[in-house]
């Protein structure tokens, strides 16, 4: 008789407000298939978890606790930021991962996390063949950044998106009150270090019913500070006011970060601030307006109380066909969002080998960018639009969302050494 | 026959996400009274819209367009910092006050905003008996930061503090789920210069129940270093990680603001940041923890996507209280919320003069701030945790927070000059 095999599901680098919704998918799915998935082990803080043989026991967790992932943000099982070398360079690392899978019978390995997850992902998934421990290793997409390839969007960066054009929606309308006697230009702060698809979805506060003054600093374009000032100028002649969204990842002409400024404080001590407080100065020296700044930070991509619908149902989408394509026999591959409309929005699951997603970053298209490189163009709206779409509320007690914290219940130890991250 | 008199409203002083609540209150219990109340002319940004005459007629907007107010953040009409000098100062813009109002047979005067707000209504609420024009001038409370005297709390603040508590919950899982491989603390920089209500409100994120490590920094408490990168210390040994909630406000023991560090560009230029990176660097500095800031600024006072019910209900009865003061043959007078239990929460409406709530400033009581300086009260808890309950969510289209935009068609103007800010 051969015996069901557990398997093991980890989160890996930033967090997101939905990537508990696709553990959620993972974890509901695999408890539908109980004649052929026995347990759901969690990696403690991502692939250290199975390192380290510090697995958490999912079945102890209830119906409804596993179903309150689904409106959780962060990482419920802890993530990591850790990547896995190649096989030459630390085989010991390998020969550990099967120790522990060996000892726990897990034969599905479902990874869930960006780019750099996807290349762990990879090389687990070669266990099979370069070491003849079998396993299948799914990798499940989930990026704020929105820059894995194949797939359509990634989970995580809807919500994100939904929530930076609501606050430069709600920012820009307080400054446009303030403008007459106060404030000018309000600059915001977003993520994305290479691409600049947070960064976009700032413009989508303004509408073609509803123009608002957003000028848009991208990572893919270099700062120019003389277009960028006449670009501000401009706005706050004719709108009064005008709102700045920058991407963390801005350069100058020498490919320096623009927040790199080189302050110094009090004690002569290099001092790294971010960029909104740099392009914010650079506008109170350039052109007089008075400003404030913010910076989203952790804010965006925690926000689970504005989630986007459209990215909660793709998140968990994607969770479920991980483990149905594990249980289809499928090794070494991503489940993928294919948009098969933009006008009714439709989408469905696709599925794309490993080793195409694995380091590949996707930018975005130039034609996304508006020919002044400060705006984005009808293609990018018709692109963005349904992936902001639609509200998933998390239930309220008391003014504050009911997010779940779960008992997280450690696996029994079965091997006798430790292992040394 | 007694020609009906006209209502001014404006709106002054930095905008919240429920002041257009208020504007809603008093032009819907106004259209209510037509018998006795004629147009409500709005200022375009603050009383400045009365000194030069910049008047809006609100009798043009559809009541849908007024209804929509409801639930749109910032000031529909204009805000604006500009303070009336005393009369003896400044005769010349009381009399064109005067001449304004009696072009356009203005008897009610509405003013919606903070301390400031409240000594320009006041002074403008003495033209009858010093100057014989006949006004009635109601305050009508509004502030983010909550330290009106007399009222229980100011409207405005409630649904900031949900969105601090929210926000300071969210980021806290988020942190939590990174801390083993990186970010081990996070710090958010919220508004409040003087007092530390806002602050307060991120300690709302932990409950009895669910305790999370949040260290506040209130401008009330002078800042200690040793002291607080002990309390992080241990936060971060128990728990793993801590948020830190810091008041732009705080000051260290010379009186100078933390954020105010002598910081020079590469040029030599002064360059004032936020407080938010400066407390994140004392704390790589003193315990070298990776970190991650974020800075709130208008984002939290502008969120009327996560506003609290309570505070909207509140903000449109203090709107239709100062209406029907007015009716009542009220002058100077300000309407209070009054809180008549806490469990139930229930409130009523009062009245307070205007004379004792100009430039009053209202700080936090010790007893709300916990022995240690860095956290809050029981009794603090029980005060905020109603302001900050319900949810009151705007409608939405395609992802977005359908906010209304007005016409504001302007008032012809009657008087043939000028008037000089």
């Amino acid at each position: 008789m051969t015996k069901k095999k557990n398997a093991f599901y980890a989160q890996s680098g930033g967090v997101t407000a939905v990537i508990n919704a696709t553990a959620c998918g993972v974890i509901e799915t695999a408890r539908g298939h109980k004649d052929k998935i026995g347990k759901v082990y969690a990696g403690r803080n991502g692939i250290i978890g199975a390192l380290t043989e510090d697995l958490i026991d999912t079945s102890r967790e209830s119906a409804s606790a596993i179903a309150a992932l689904r409106h959780t943000p962060s990482g419920a099982f802890g993530s990591c930021r850790y990547k896995l070398k190649g096989l030459e360079e630390n085989r010991r690392e390998y020969e550990r991962l099967i120790a522990v899978f060996e000892a726990h019978n897990i034969g599905y390995f479902f990874y869930n996390g960006g780019g750099d997850s996807a290349d762990t992902c990879l090389k687990v998934s070669q266990l099979s063949e370069r070491m003849g421990y079998p396993i299948q290793a799914i990798h499940v997409p989930k990026t704020v950044d929105n820059d894995l390839p194949i797939t359509d969007n990634c989970p995580g960066f809807g919500s994100v998106a939904k929530y930076i054009a609501i606050s430069t929606l709600e920012a820009s309308f307080d400054v446009a009150s303030m403008a007459k006697t106060s404030t000018k230009v309000f600059v915001l702060e977003v993520m994305g270090r290479h691409a600049g698809w947070i960064a976009a979805a700032g413009g989508m506060a303004s509408t073609e019913k509803d123009e608002l003054p957003i000028v848009i600093l991208f990572p893919e374009v270099t700062f120019n500070k003389k277009r960028f000032l006449d670009k501000v100028k401009t706005m706050v002649k004719e709108f009064g006011y005008c709102s700045v969204v920058v991407s963390e990842g801005v350069r100058d002409r020498s490919g320096k970060f623009l927040a790199d400024q080189g302050l110094r404080d009090a004690f002569g001590h290099a001092q790294l601030g971010g960029v909104a407080p740099v392009v914010a100065n650079i506008i109170k020296e350039g052109l007089g307006y008075k400003y404030h700044w913010g910076v989203a930070d952790y804010l965006q991509r925690a926000a689970r109380h504005i989630a986007s619908k459209t990215d909660v149902e793709q998140a968990y989408a994607m969770g479920r066909a991980a483990v149905q394509f594990a249980l289809q026999g499928h090794n070494s591959v991503m489940p993928t969002i294919v948009r098969a409309s933009n006008k009714p929005y439709r989408w469905k699951v696709g599925m794309a080998p490993l080793k195409k997603v694995a380091n590949v970053e996707k930018m975005m298209p130039k034609s996304f960018i508006s020919r002044d490189g400060f705006g984005i163009t009808k293609r990018c709206r018709d692109y963005l639009a349904p992936l902001m779409r639609g509200e998933d509320y998390p239930p309220y007690k008391d003014g504050l969302p009911r997010y779940v914290r779960l008992k997280n219940v450690a696996v029994k130890k079965k091997l006798n050494q430790d292992f040394k991250i």
